[in-house]
């Protein structure tokens, strides 16, 4: 597993690593090797630990009991952030984090798969933040980011994209999908855009007037 | 692998078997045994074949070209249910079956995981059919099913309980929760009532006045 040893600027996006689901070691390997600073949540420390993973900051409410003195050994330096409101889910507290210590983007992995409540929160939370950091997800089938302004990517043809309303979500415009959506709404659990894909090689346009919409490039 | 060879009648929940992630085989032969009826979406018939499942239908698009007699000869007999409709997801067409055959009720498993456009667009369908059939989703960490009317369930102190609207929804109650709402309105991405638990050995009781609200029994 890579890990990072040079001092990069915030340009690059910082990581956050939860705790459901693990992607596969390539997918995690390239998102540390670019990062210039790695969050870890709760209990997931251990599993990163074990991986030979270097995080900067491990941040939870840590309620369960852990031996931090044991955890400091194999991991040195390491910022502990205790954060202990209950009305947060912890990636939510992470994102937050990175917005007070200014980062402009952050990826997430290990959000997703387990728990159904855990990740339809972890995905649909993303929304929230949209204007206030470029958030995206990763998981072994999936990259996730919310829509903030006028979304715009070159695409090769075929390439699968899916729109997931968070609720409903007004005046969608696109170009350049194979079922173009002009002016219409989208509610989630009603009518979603799921399995959309580029018409041809080419830029693919996406904009909302009102809503909070979740763009999806899924992969089987 | 279990299979179901007694005819039962339609008070038992028929079983969708999707095409996501697959539960553990536990799982799996316990909604089997009980089931009167299992309906296999599209490219699961391959997994479904290798398992030694038996299924009453096998319901898709079918445009990948399909091996019929192959497959006919390895389940017979077999009722195979082209449904060429694109504006459809494979799982709501075989709840729309269902629904059309008279069953009252559906377990539904293997649509969760994997994609996450197609997981979480599983997940929120559910809400749609609420008030014609009565649909319950499984994982190995999830069990999901969308209220209507009022909820009632007696569970031990500590049970994890999620509620995760499908958009807003307005007027929540509750009682018999940890944290319990009195006319709340959660909306899905800013406001959700993930990690909730049954406060003691008890009954717990959830209502909403309007709006589509999940209810989610999970476990690590």
């Amino acid at each position: 597993m890579s890990s990072h040893h040079i001092v990069r600027e915030k340009q690059e996006p910082a990581l956050i690593i939860a705790n459901g689901e693990a992607c596969n070691d390539e997918m995690l390997g390239q998102l540390l090797e670019w990062s210039p600073f790695v969050v870890v949540l709760d209990h997931a420390i251990y599993r990163v630990l074990d991986r030979g993973i270097k995080v900067d900051a491990w941040l939870g409410d840590f309620d369960h009991g852990h031996d931090f003195d044991a955890i400091r050994e194999r991991q040195h330096p390491l910022e502990i952030v205790p954060t202990p409101d209950q009305d947060k889910t912890d990636l939510e507290k992470a994102i937050e984090f990175l917005i007070g210590r200014g980062f402009p983007a952050a990826n997430i992995v290990w959000a997703t798969g387990r728990r159904a409540d855990h990740a339809i929160t972890n995905i649909t939370n993303l929304v929230r933040y949209k204007t206030q950091i470029r958030l995206v997800m990763y998981d072994n089938n999936s990259k996730i980011f919310p829509l903030a302004g006028t979304f715009e990517k070159w695409y090769t043809a075929g390439t699968p994209l899916s729109l997931i309303p968070v609720g409903a979500v007004n005046g969608i415009v696109t170009s350049g999908l194979k079922y173009n959506l002009t002016d219409e709404t989208l509610t989630l659990g009603h009518r979603s855009g799921n399995s959309n894909e580029a018409a041809t090689d080419g830029l693919v346009r996406i904009m909302a007037r009102e809503g909070d919409l979740l763009i999806m490039e899924c992969w089987d």
